[in-house]
């Protein structure tokens, strides 16, 4: 267990109330945990639009495999740009469609432009991106 | 000045250091300010959703007000909800275009249906709705 | 009016029911009108990512007037970038609360600094800010 | 591939050159591939909204690993749950911290709970959900 500062936060106390009560149906055991995730979340934001910023991001994308030459192309981008893609996880949803889960690294701007391109590709579906700072 | 309740807040040294560095740069003076202005913030986005919470909403749209009789059209959905539209105010951005803000009060769901009427209206370009509530 | 381009789009059966329900209920009266404000959405969502585009913003923000000298400090802020701000319009929420709402205009960069500064204010409760690519 | 309904969209000259543009940018090689993953979006945005709708969602999480118990409570909450994730990875980013993603299935009211509950455990450092509807 990593060592830890203290400090003090003064609230008005309606609003500590509310807090409490969100945090409490959310499931955290008390309120250092919870002040914690939401200064994590507002630092991941601020740092992840900084183009030069290391970052890593979880690409999941939807797609119909039998849509023409799909799954060759994305094999295609995806090696030409093999030293950003760390892991990728496939789910068949249903008969027709595929989930695929892409971990890439790299610098933010690199990261977002790829999945531009994946995303733009003729039979994705949709496609999503969570970005994170590594802590 | 209302009373505050303080309480304390642990936090990883590293974690500390990135958030104080952000919080600087933006203007703060100190780590509750911010931590308050993130706490208010989440407490919004979790209450927002409530379809019968009482909530205000800025609700910006832009127009062309030559377009057919969209003048007409928009004051008269905001006269059938006139109870709602608590104030508006009005921008000629450039020859064609207008900006119109409408400060709304009311339940969520119902803030949320009328923002998608105005939205939905032909002439309409843009619209945006923030949502707040009521401290 | 203005004139107008006409193009096709090709869509999956199934994927166009759903789009045709949704804009329905939004109450969009054909499906040209809807798209035409997704395009706008995404136009402006790309576009303000750019930091010299000149953009519109709208800031709400929420505060206390009671609170210390918050009122004089927001006026001054405001008179220091006054070339910024192009009209407020203010309404009185509540005893304690104001809902203060100023039209921007400038640089994308700049009115994401100036909508920080205020937002970081002692007494500022919330602000949110949406921003426009004038049309 | 799939048959397909093709209709006309009418749009302003200026618009269209700003859509071109920002679509080829992105990469996408015809506008009607680039509105239909506009109306996919937006109807996802939509559809999630609903709490009995059947989605799949994609969990992401970041903890460290030498953190109390959080790797037995982590696999705990999920086998409790084990009929809503289908499938899990596991990334080593570096000598502390995990990165771990679970593919979750399930009505969208469980899968934000359960959502809540991965994020709000201690040592849970960040936490991010991507939600879709099965095509």
């Amino acid at each position: 267990m990593p060592s830890v500062v203290r400090f003090g936060v003064s609230l008005e106390p309606d609003l500590l109330k509310r807090f409490d009560k969100i945090i409490k149906e959310k499931g955290y055991s008390n309120r250092s945990e919870a002040i914690r995730d939401l200064i994590r979340k507002a630092l991941v934001e601020e740092e992840i639009s900084q183009p030069e910023k290391k970052i890593v991001g979880v690409l999941s994308i939807v797609y119909d495999h039998d849509f023409s030459d799909i799954t060759h192309r994305l094999l295609h981008i995806q090696h030409s740009q093999h030293s950003k893609v760390r892991s990728t996880m496939h789910i068949h949803l249903d008969e027709k469609n595929c989930l695929e889960i892409l971990v890439v690294e790299g610098k933010a701007s690199e990261i977002k432009s790829f999945a531009d391109r994946i995303q733009s590709l003729k039979g994705v579906k949709y496609s999503k991106i969570n970005l994170f700072v590594p802590p």
